[in-house]
């Protein structure tokens, strides 16, 4: 029998979550401010954008995900060395968030998963190792600022997570 | 008594609003495609986010909005020489969209008025009049990408509209 390796589900914090990137929300503790004759609130500069490297320039997409159901085993990581991707649902939603740290090719025990609940958005450094969108609940559409430029072969490196088997339980 | 100038509501179109920006939605007649091994739908490039300008960067903001109630009388219109500003709201919510072509400061026969229906978003393209986020419905939060830059001013000039008054009726 294969071996699985099973990964236990955090909270989604911005401290427990600053090796991988920004959580995007609109938080009490970060700068914000009224704005047009009081009708809003600027929650100001929540994720670092970073996709100037080798001449590229920011998308923003929309991604309409199919949700997943738990228990879920995980297919690969993947990671962009060339700028950062930021997902915020467009419904509230939660989302399941694994990463492992920026570097060589995580071993599975570096792995980590975080439940982003609705309000929270995510946004991946440049090179954070991460699983493809896991949309809980109804599933939906996220808002997603990514990189585009003009290298031919892509930015997206693919690691499958295969042995051990990686799973996740509710 | 003042005069008044009563605005026409229109449906939010990518066509309608071309001269003004972006629609950012998931529609089927731009360019969209499967990936996540089938879990996911990408709608591709759906706005021009242009922040480069001047020592520029990309700025991901949440704005939390009151709702207002029609009839409104419009306060202002405002616009960014330096930058483009997105708006794409975090839950299904209605909002009017205000505009007026770049150059210089619009008559109020040149305003237009838009309705983005739940699952639209708006990118003002550099330089556009706009007034200022109406929420309808209950109001709430919308995801903001604008330009963040080096200048001390800022990079927004306001636009009053008191003569004519301006209103948007129900």
């Amino acid at each position: 029998m294969t071996p699985r390796h099973l990964l236990t589900i955090e909270p989604l914090t911005a401290e427990a979550f600053r090796p991988f990137g920004d959580v995007i929300e609109a938080s009490a503790s970060g700068r914000h401010y009224r704005i047009n004759a009081g009708y809003a609130e600027r929650f100001h500069d929540l994720a670092r954008i970073d996709t100037a490297q080798a001449g590229g320039r920011p998308l923003l997409n929309i991604f309409r995900a199919v949700p997943r159901a738990l228990p879920l085993q995980l297919s690969e990581v993947e990671r962009h060395l060339l700028g950062s991707q930021a997902f915020m649902p467009l419904t509230p939603m939660r989302f399941l968030v694994v990463v492992a740290p920026a570097g060589p090719a995580p071993r599975v025990d570096r792995l980590r998963c975080f439940m982003a609940a609705p309000g929270q958005g995510v946004n991946y450094a440049r090179g954070t190792w991460h699983h493809p969108l896991i949309a809980l609940d109804a599933g939906g559409d996220f808002l997603v600022i990514d990189r585009g430029g003009p290298e031919a072969a892509g930015d997206c490196e693919a690691l499958p997570l295969t042995a051990p088997e990686v799973w996740v339980e509710a």
